[in-house]
């Protein structure tokens, strides 16, 4: 599929942590493990969700490390918009943690298959070799321009921001250009 | 009305606070948020406000997201030469939270009317789609250079330095250029 | 010998920490020392390791300095690959603290004829001037593309991306493909 | 003075500490300020001091503002070649703090008056307005990358590196090139 087409018709983007909701560092020593992220990346989830893509994050880091995609996840849950009793609601963004590989592709197919959807409809943006079995499947593969080389020479779209710095947001930008929305249109937030 | 001519009349200054004041990045996953701020916009924020410029800042964050730049506020409202109460003091710096989108301009039109100004008294440098309306209503709209795109292409004025490196400086630098003052004949702090 | 006769033979590989591991900063005024770190690169120590080459940490830090070393190597030690009593287990990685110049090759000299391996098999990636000594010893001395010009004229190999922003895994790569090994059949994790 | 005879004749190095020792950023929100600074930087000023070039720090900040760069120095007067009962040990680096503009300058001729030198035996890094009278006075004025341009345009010297980020290292580099001096060949630590 062309990337003019699956920006036009994916209805799920899949999203690993690391290294595209946060740039892949970490910031070690201190009593707690930190991470990074954009409020043009959280502007650019919303604009998404506001045109009925679904979000689903993917991720191998569980425990401690997956504190900061937690809360991360627990406050764009939070956002007025998403109101999963009301039927204009955005739908919850799902995560999943401690899934690496195969267990990403598996993880995929779960949350498609119960909303009768296929790997057809989604896109998944990752940035290293935990994400290939996915990325190989879904119509749209992306990557933030921070992502290695391997990775990003395997996807449709390669974001000119890096992870953690907008790559979402290119994302999204990409998106919104296929489909002829004008961004302003849509609400803020 | 060009910029030359707006960076010579502008009485107020608006700023947003994440993507203008701070890089629009949040430090997640450890006990606070915190973001990162540039002296070099400090010393750009007194400089305007020694040439008499009035500064506001308009954000959309409240509660604890809002408590990196209640702190860098009350810093800027305590240097020696805020003194309100003194006839060359410099007025201090307001702070409106919570306000996103058109609250963003309601609450610099009640600003400006409040002491007999009007939009095209002001600028306002902001970087993402909640600023959109008050930049599209103000005489000197500006951003910086890591603003999204469909931002900078409303602007009249775009920094070369990034949101929290220094985007107000460049300001502050174009301001005294049209109005050819020297800065180091400004006092420092 | 060439680079690309080093990089077929090496079998194990000394890093320092600081500037290699770390980017060459830490986080001064807060109750804690922060060092932050790449994923990049771990994902690019497993790699090594998964094909046999063993890794060994030689630093000049220690005591509080030593901290983000300490629970980085920790980490890597814990993976599930990690199994010294299996006889397919990667060997555990060795820290040495507080090691300068000299002191750094009278390590390196002990971890490689405990093992019956010598300097020619091994490589080395340092930053600074403490790590000259160590540097002029090995079959492929390394660098980081911030390290030192003065230290970066001395090596084989410059890695593309800074210390603790992929410099590691540059390495890496360079090493599958000198080997002909496609990373995507290696175990990612 | 060109820069050649300076780089050769100065006996003492005077530091801003912002934006020079420190990028000029700071991290707000958080239950302590924070700021980062390079190995590369202290590695440089152990080599200045090996070649007998006194350093003292001259900066604004104060109380918890100057918590980073008390730290700092006393890590830097701690290392075994700071030894001021010996002869061959190195002078303890001096920090003056909440000094701005001429008290800059004020600082910086007690500093040489009491050691019977004179400002044209002396360099000095700054990057901002407040710098700019000792800037005025020294034989060889110095600047990171990242200074305002003002400050880059009074300055002999200006470092290929931004503040916090190897600026100081940049200068010893100059130093010692223009005394024909074997970085390799001094004490590295």
């Amino acid at each position: 599929m062309d990337i003019q087409n699956a920006a036009k018709n994916i209805k799920v983007l899949f999203l690993d942590s690391d290294g595209v909701i946060f740039p892949n560092t970490v910031l070690m020593g201190a009593p707690f493990m930190a991470k990074s992220r954009s409020y043009y990346d959280g502007q650019g989830i919303s604009l998404l969700r506001a045109i009925g893509i679904r979000i689903a994050i993917i991720t191998n880091e569980k425990d401690q490390a997956a504190d900061a995609i937690r809360t991360t996840v627990e406050k764009w849950n939070s956002l007025p918009s998403s109101k999963p009793q009301q039927s204009d609601g955005w739908e919850p963004i799902v995560l999943y943690e401690g899934c690496g590989g195969e267990q990403k592709s598996a993880a995929a197919e779960e949350f498609l298959a119960s909303r009768g959807l296929s790997f057809s409809d989604a896109g998944f943006m990752g940035d290293d070799m935990v994400d290939v079995p996915l990325l190989r499947t879904v119509a749209l593969p992306a990557a933030p321009a921070s992502a290695e080389r391997a990775i990003r020479d395997l996807c449709t779209f390669v974001a000119e921001r890096n992870g953690g710095e907008g790559a979402i947001r290119d994302f999204t930008n990409m998106i919104l250009a296929a489909r002829n929305i004008d961004p302003f249109l849509l609400p803020a937030q």
